[in-house]
């Protein structure tokens, strides 16, 4: 018996029982109107690295768009024994919040809002999860790659990890995410088809092994495509796969580009500078070495290091999957709620875990750029109605240590949320992945080289603004008094 | 501008663009319908575990069954300059091959073939790249899951890391993924609804931030819901949540059900063993303490270790990405073709690495099972036409280290391949994940404790037959001599 496919799957149930459950309670208590704001953040730089790149809100906004509850859907919940009110209530739910958020490709640090909602409860609490999973892999990846493309320089990057990506999704959005962070192409066609991104590939091992020797395979591939990258690696790189793809190219002479030759196991270093020298010898000096197996940013530059003759490099598996932090743990917290009598009053999550307590109130993230270098001094995140750009002389300080505190004069203070939605219509126009590569260079430019070394970077400034910060305290002891008192009753 | 949505996205393109530049080629040269073998297999066992579960073939047979290039897969092919001749041959392609593979949720060791392709070369090529990102995640995540469930033992397991998964696809697989491995529910209700699997799920912080104090919240979804676990830890576990959940179950008494409470941060081993007692000292023996939080096999042992009164588990993002080796390394090797005479002709990858050669030739793996303790000797891969079973007495030996062998006597050859397609037709009747998951308990009782270990297991012996490895070794030699000769030439 094959599992269940159904013509109308939609996404509405891509989440946990808990958001029904709650909703539910809400919808029974006629509560589920009422206005609430969501926040999303994460708590820790992913990789250690001193910044990250905010992706997946195209995702978000077509997730958001065909936001419903299918027919398929609704029978399912009857069947889990939800009742008929309240899935006649589901039915014609739609995405009616406002949204605002950084735009792709947006520099993002721990503890700074990515994404704002304001909705109905019920609409708020239903859309957490699927917005969770897609921004943290999102983001992760993009982060990943930005840390990645940081060792390659000017050299070429290319994803090339679908096999062993975490199922089809992770293959098609993690190469999106791999390109707006600065790879130049991905080997997965459908990402080229839906996205735009540039595909490359050429061939496998297998076909050397289908037509037995290299000079035949080699051949046959040059006889159909003009754009040749040999793979040299099938039997033994440097006394059969390099010298017969220089045969090859000799052989066809003008009728074919012999772009490059790829090595995909063995020492990289060692066969790279030896290719290097038989393909110069031959008067191959335009001719690229490609380098894939397993590479990620801390062997890249142990090759440089080590003077690896490679140009162009093809990451896979640990670029696709973060190999090493595959989850980025960002969080979606109530940080604003209606009251009974319309008012807006703000909430927290308090916590064993210090780092995990939130920070309440509706609020805007401003880039603090220092108009006399253009570069960045630091995040300051304000209440909503806060005018970082009227102070003269901004006054930043340590959310944690708030002794560490500095003060920036002539500074512009950019707001990096934008409105995406308002009410439920899309207000936003969502740019092309072209533009979101050349935004994440340009936002990169704001950041000092400290902030951007793969080891050890300078922590990069989020501030709290002092009103902010009064705030979250007085919440805090207000809770904490709270529970003091509950517990002597 | 959103990127292209398609009403005919098919899965076809979800491959290497070289597999695409490969198929050409073959098509060209009119070698497309050689008859062709492909084999899946990983090297090395994942997390060092002793065994790994196979997973993904239910996925595997969707995919094939509708594989076809879609109208606007050609028309993305033909704005990449493939020629329309080539274009119209892929638009009437379908897969027509044979597959055989083992069944889900068996015991898989590394080298040995978990699936066999035999197929036209074009189709078998043009599938690889899906068909190893499906069963590369799946079998990873079965394979952890049984990881942490051999630890949680008879306790409840269930998974919750959908918000963490590397996107939306990881999140439903992956829980199907780890349902088979004997988990007992997940938090995604996709999941359920497509696969059948349990949901489960109460209540976030958010509802408690929603009304702000805990015993109003807890009332609220009490009055909607009959079965409460309630989470406890917004603002203090024990001098809050837990008091007060104890309180909304006393007011309720018989009208709800009080099946628990959850813990999600802190310090659980102490809270859980608080929160026992003060549950017990209210009556509330049966009521079970939940507990989540960057939960893993290792946190799980030692929590259970330190004597934690924990009795359900809920398993998030450690699980739902393999946190701690986010990739199974399943390759897609070329084992035997058809030559120019309609003969087969075995194939074969030598490599500088040498644990990256192939084993050539068409095969069938078998578990040697003991009929006197109906425990596995081992795993025995040989020729297709070997018959094991014939054999009074066998000789198994190690592949690499070959002086270490034994012999067997009073076996069972179990052979673990079952035919899945012929020629294009599915004749496998696939299994309901109930099914599986008791196959998967079964499966396990065969292998001795030491292998199962999560700590060091012994190695599982995987042995090829004496004319298996012949053929190996008589193919390396004789590529070896050839590169030689060449290179002397």
């Amino acid at each position: 018996m094959i599992d269940k496919q159904y013509i109308d799957d939609g996404l509405a149930l891509h989440t946990d029982k808990y958001q029904i459950n709650m909703a539910q309670v809400y919808w029974a208590d006629n509560m589920h109107n009422r206005k609430a704001v969501f926040e999303m953040y994460f708590r820790k730089m992913p990789f250690g690295n001193g910044y990250a790149i905010f992706a997946g809100l195209e995702r978000v906004v077509q997730y958001l768009q065909q936001f419903r509850f299918t027919d398929s859907d609704l029978d399912f919940l009857k069947s889990e024994g939800y009742s008929a009110d309240y899935l006649a209530f589901l039915k014609d739910l739609r995405f009616t919040g406002t949204v605002t958020s950084m735009k792709e490709g947006e520099l993002v640090f721990a503890n700074e809002g990515m994404m704002q909602i304001e909705a109905p409860l019920v609409e708020g609490q239903l859309i957490e999860t699927a917005l969770l999973n897609i921004v943290n892999y999102q983001t992760l990846i993009a982060t990943k790659a930005a840390r990645i493309k940081q060792v390659i320089g000017d050299d070429v990057a290319m994803e090339f990890g679908t096999r062993r990506a975490q199922e089809m999704d992770a293959a098609i959005w993690g190469t999106r995410a791999a390109y707006i962070a600065g790879f130049a192409g991905t080997s997965n066609v459908r990402a080229g088809k839906l996205f735009g991104i540039p595909t490359v590939g050429t061939h496998a091992h297998s076909m050397v092994q289908a037509y037995r020797d290299e000079y035949t395979a080699f051949s046959k591939y040059a006889s159909e495509h003009k754009d040749c990258v040999f793979l040299v690696d099938t039997y033994d790189t440097l006394r059969s796969g390099v010298p017969t793809a220089i045969k090859v190219a000799q052989a066809f002479g003008e009728k074919i580009n012999f772009k490059g030759i790829r090595l995909d196991s063995g020492d990289l270093a060692y066969f790279s500078k030896e290719a290097r020298k038989m393909l110069d010898a031959a008067g191959f000096t335009e001719t690229k070495i490609y380098a894939t197996n397993d590479l990620d940013e801390n062997t890249i530059m142990n090759l440089k290091a080590q003077g690896a003759k490679i140009d162009n490099w093809g990451i896979g598996t640990k670029l696709i999957t973060a190999y090493d932090q595959p989850a980025l743990g960002a969080v979606y917290k109530l940080i604003s709620i209606e009251d009974e009598h319309g008012q807006m009053v703000d909430t927290i999550k308090i916590s064993s875990n210090p780092e995990k307590i939130s920070t309440p109130g509706l609020k805007r993230v401003y880039r603090i750029i220092n108009r006399e270098n253009q570069k960045a001094e630091g995040d300051y995140i304000t209440l909503k109605d806060e005018v970082p750009e009227n102070e003269q002389r901004l006054k930043m300080f340590h959310p944690v240590h708030t002794h560490i505190a500095k003060f920036v004069t002539n500074f512009e203070a950019r707001n990096l949320h934008h409105t995406i939605f308002e009410n439920g219509q899309l207000v936003y126009d969502l740019p092309n992945i072209n533009e979101i590569q050349a935004d994440v260079t340009e936002n990169l430019e704001l950041l000092w080289d400290e902030y951007k070394r793969i080891l050890n970077p300078v922590e990069y400034p989020v501030d709290l603004s002092q009103a902010c910060w009064d705030n979250k305290m007085k919440m805090i002891h207000d809770i904490m008094d709270k529970v003091q008192r509950e517990e002597g009753a």
